[in-house]
């Protein structure tokens, strides 16, 4: 997501358009990128900090952008 | 996120890339959008149906993207 400091347009025209299309009590929204790895063999603390190492150098651009990281299982029937 | 059949080419992109980069170990990396909603007042069931719907209706391109709804508290002091 972009820093809270730096100016979104994309999402301040998406939350100009709310209330014109009938959807109040939205105060504040912005708009980011997200990214989905599947990691090959098991989620440990060596892979994690592999992932913010690729997040923090390839993914995101941290002059602007800031990061979070977050495993969710994936079902075993899906895979 | 773009939903499972359709194509991601920017996904793919990076997934390739990585190799070249010296992150090993990723077998998939899809790429999507991610919106932070602001909401006044409680989140309760009728905020989430209404975020829901809002999500449904204009921030997702249902034909080709899934969407998912994350509840996620701001610290007070934050505010």
């Amino acid at each position: 997501m972009l820093k809270p400091e730096i100016l979104d347009p994309q999402g301040q025209a998406v939350q100009r358009a709310l209330p014109r299309l009938g959807f109040d009590g939205i105060s504040d929204v912005r708009q980011g990128k997200r990214f989905e790895l599947e990691v090959d063999g098991p989620v440990d603390e060596a892979a994690l900090a592999r992932i913010h190492d690729l997040a923090e150098s390839f993914l995101a651009n941290t002059v602007i952008e800031d990061f979070t990281i977050r495993v969710e299982e994936v079902a075993e029937a899906a895979k």
